[in-house]
C-alpha cells in the first residue's frame, strides 16, 4: 500500500475478496449465522479488556490531536458500551431472517408459479466515522442478511474498529464461514474511500454515515449505488384547533429528549390560529428546558425574548437545544414551510381535524410522516423493524430506517412445467 | 440555449419546473390521472396524420444520415404503432394506481399505528434512444404512478418524441393538470445529458434506456440515482436427467421467438451427464431454426458443425440468430458458468429433479430465476407486472421488471394520540 496505485490495486483486492466470501455467507442457513453472531458476541465479551486496550490507543491519540469532548465521547469504549455490541448481535440473530422468504406466489394463466424471493445485496460497503460499536453492528446486520461487508472507519477510531473486525473475522472462521465476509479496508487513507465510491460490478451498495462532508463526498463521487443518510430538519406543526397540552408535550419531547440525533425537531411550526395562546406557552417550557430559541417575526412578536431567526435557520440542522419557530398560516402555510425546508426526513402534525391529519399524511414528502406523536419515532425499533442502519432519505429502494429486509432485494422466481412463449 | 452555460441553466430550468409540477401529480386522483391518460390515448389517435408527418422528417433525415434498416425500422411510426402507444395508455389507465396504497398497518406496543404507504418518487427521468413509443409509454406510466418524468430522446427521433409530449402536455393541461410533469428536453445536444446526470436533490431517479454507451455513460456521471437496465446474457441449463424434449423446446422458445430482446437466450449450458444425446440434437434443432452455433470444446466433439467459440463468446449478448454452447460438469459448472459470466438479468435449467431445482432458485443470482421454463418469461406483463420501464440488472429498489410500483417508494405513517418516547 506504498503508492497510490499499490492503494487501489489492494482496496479492489479486498473488496474482491469480500465479495467472492458473500457468495457463501448468501446461502448459509440462518442457523449458522446465528451462531456466528452469538459467537461474535461472546467474543465480544471475552475480549473487553483488549478491546478497551485498543481504543485506549485511538483516544489517546485523538486527545492529543485536539478532539473535541462529544468526539471524544463518542470514540470511547467501556464495559457497558462492549456489552450493548454484544447484546445487538445476540439481538439480530434472534430478529427473523428475511433471506429466502417470499410475501405472496401467483399462478399465472399458463400454470407458472411466480413471486419474489428476498436476496441479499451481495457487498455492502458502509463508510462511516467516529463510533466504534457501528463496526460491531454494521457486520452483524450485513451477516445476518446474508451480505458481504468492506467496511472504512475513521482514523480516529482505526484500532478500536481492527480490534471489533478482528473478533467478526474469527467468529466466521470458527463457524466455518469465510472470514473475508467482514472485511475492514486496513487503511483510514481517504484514497482508500476514492476507490470505494468506484467499485461498479464489486459493491452492490455503499453506506455513507457521517457528517456532510463525507455523504457529499460519496455522493458526488461515486459510481456505485448509494443509500443517503443525511441531515434531519424535522418539524413539529401544531394546528389551529390543536390539544395545546398535547402539543406541548410532543414538541418537548420531540427536541430536548435527545438533541443529537436526526429525528429531533428542529424547526416548529405554529398556525397563526393558535399561536397568540401556544407560542408563549411553548416558549417558557422550552426555555424551561434550556432551548435557545430564535423565531420569525410573528414568533417573536407573541415571545420577545426569542433570538431573531436568520435564513439558514430554517435549514439549519442544530442537533442540540436550539430551535426555531415559525408561525404559518394553517396548515396550507405549514406544508409550504415544510416543502421548502424540510429533508425528507420526520415531519409531524398535532391536530384534532380528520381533514388536516389527511392531508399531513398524504401530502408531505418525508420517509416518516406522523399525526399526534412524537418525531423521535422514526427509528427502526419504535416501527418495528428491529436494528437499523440509520435512516435513509434517499427515495429509492429503502426511505427510512434501514433495517434487515432493506439490505435485501427481491429477485424473481418462476417454477414451469415446460411453459414458452407462443 | 445558446452557450453551454446557458443550456445548462436551461436543463435545470425545466427540470425545476418539472419536480414542481409532480407536486400536484402525486396528490392527483386516480380518476384523474386516468382521465388523462384517456384523453393521451384519444390525442394520439386523432393526431395520428400529424404524427406520421413529424416522424417522417426523422426519418428522412436518418436515412440521409445512413442509419441502418433495423434502426429506421425502429424509428417509423405507422397508424398501427400510434394505436398501440393509444392502447399502451389505455391499458396503463386500467392497472391498478399503488399510490397511497398500504399493504399492513400494524399497532406498536405505545399504541401507534404505523404502516408504509406507496408514494410516487417525484421526478425521474428518462433518457432513451431511438424508438419514439418511449416517449408515450414512459410518459403514461410515470403519470399513473403520480411521478413528473423529464425526457430526453435521441437526435434521430427528435421531431417524433416533441409531438408525442406535446399530445401529453396537452391532455395534462385540459384535464386541469400542470403541462410540465411530461417534459421532453428541446434538445438532443449531449450537454444537456451531461446536466441531467447530476441534477441531485431534482432528479428522483434516473433511468437510461439504449446501448452500452449510453448506460456506462449515466453510470460513471451521474450523482442522481440510477437504474441500469444492462445487458442480458441470459443462460439456458438442460440438468443431466432432463426431459430432453422439454429441454428443446424451452431452448428454442428462448433462442428463436424473439432474438432481439435482452431475455432471449445467448448461452445454452449442456450438462456432460446428457450431452451427448442433447448436444447433437439441440445442434440440429437450432440449425434449422437458422440459428448460427458457437460451441466449446466438448460441445464440438458432439457436433462438429458448431464454430470454434471464442473467449469474447461466454460474456456476449449476441441479440440475435447466434448462441454460444458449452458443456459442463453437472449443476456446479453450470452455477460456477453463471455466476461468472451472467449478467444478473434472466436464467433458467431444465431438470427434473427436485434437489437441483432448488438450489438454482436459491443460489443463482439474477433478476429472474426460473425453473422449467422459457427466459422470454422475465417480462413484466408475464409476470402480471403489466406495462414496464424495461428490465432492471441493478439490485437496489427494482430487480426485474420495472412497472408501476417500482416507480414508487413507500414512506411511513404513523398514526397517534399523543405518543412521546420515553
Amino acid at each position: 500500500m506504498e503508492t497510490d496505485n499499490g492503494l487501489a490495486t489492494e482496496v479492489r483486492r479486498l473488496a474482491e475478496r469480500a465479495k467472492q466470501a458473500g457468495r457463501a455467507i448468501a446461502i448459509a442457513s440462518t442457523q449458522r449465522k446465528n451462531a456466528t453472531l452469538g459467537r461474535a458476541a461472546r467474543l465480544l465479551r471475552e475480549s473487553t479488556p483488549a478491546l478497551i486496550e485498543a481504543n485506549r490507543a485511538d483516544v489517546e491519540r485523538g486527545k492529543a490531536a485536539g478532539l473535541s469532548a462529544a468526539m471524544i465521547d463518542r470514540l470511547t469504549l467501556d464495559g457497558p458500551r462492549i456489552e450493548k455490541m454484544a447484546l445487538a448481535c445476540e439481538e439480530i440473530a434472534r430478529a427473523a431472517d428475511p433471506v429466502g422468504s417470499i410475501d405472496e406466489m401467483v399462478r399465472r394463466p399458463n400454470g407458472l408459479l411466480v413471486g419474489r424471493m428476498k436476496v441479499p445485496l451481495g457487498l455492502v460497503g458502509i463508510v462511516y466515522e467516529s463510533r466504534p460499536n457501528v463496526t460491531a453492528e454494521a457486520a452483524a446486520l450485513c451477516l445476518k442478511s446474508g451480505n458481504a461487508v468492506l467496511l472504512r472507519g475513521g482514523s480516529e477510531a482505526a484500532r478500536s474498529n481492527a480490534a471489533i473486525a478482528q473478533l467478526f473475522a474469527r467468529a466466521l472462521e470458527e463457524e466455518g464461514l469465510d472470514p473475508a465476509a467482514v472485511t475492514l479496508i486496513p487503511t483510514t487513507d481517504r484514497a482508500a474511500l476514492a476507490v470505494m465510491v468506484k467499485l461498479s460490478g464489486v459493491l452492490d451498495l455503499l453506506i455513507p454515515r457521517g457528517g456532510e462532508g463525507l455523504i457529499r463526498y460519496v455522493s458526488e463521487n461515486a459510481t456505485v449505488p448509494v443509500i443517503q443518510h443525511y441531515k434531519g430538519v424535522c418539524h413539529v406543526y401544531v394546528d389551529g384547533d390543536a390539544d395545546l397540552e398535547l402539543a406541548e408535550k410532543i414538541a418537548l419531547n420531540a427536541k430536548v429528549q435527545r438533541p443529537g440525533v436526526c429525528n429531533a425537531m428542529e424547526t416548529l411550526l405554529v398556525d397563526a390560529a393558535c399561536a397568540k395562546e401556544f407560542v408563549p406557552r411553548v416558549a417558557r417550557a422550552m426555555t424551561a428546558a434550556k432551548v435557545e430559541l430564535r423565531g420569525d417575526a410573528r414568533a417573536r412578536a407573541l415571545a420577545p425574548d426569542m433570538k431573531e431567526a436568520t435564513d439558514e435557520d430554517w435549514d439549519a440542522e442544530y442537533l442540540d437545544l436550539v430551535l426555531s419557530v415559525a408561525v404559518v398560516d394553517g396548515i396550507d402555510g405549514a406544508l409550504a414551510h415544510v416543502a421548502k425546508h424540510g429533508s425528507l426526513h420526520t415531519e409531524a402534525i398535532v391536530t384534532r381535524r380528520y381533514d388536516h391529519a389527511q392531508r399531513w399524511i398524504r401530502e408531505v414528502d418525508a420517509s416518516c410522516v406522523l399525526v399526534n406523536a412524537s418525531t423521535r419515532f422514526n427509528d427502526g425499533g419504535e416501527l418495528g423493524l428491529g436494528a437499523e442502519m440509520g435512516i435513509s432519505t434517499t427515495k429509492l429502494h429503502a426511505y427510512g430506517p434501514m433495517g434487515l429486509e432493506e439490505l435485501c432485494t427481491r429477485k424473481w422466481i418462476a417454477y414451469g412445467e415446460g411453459q414458452v412463449r407462443g
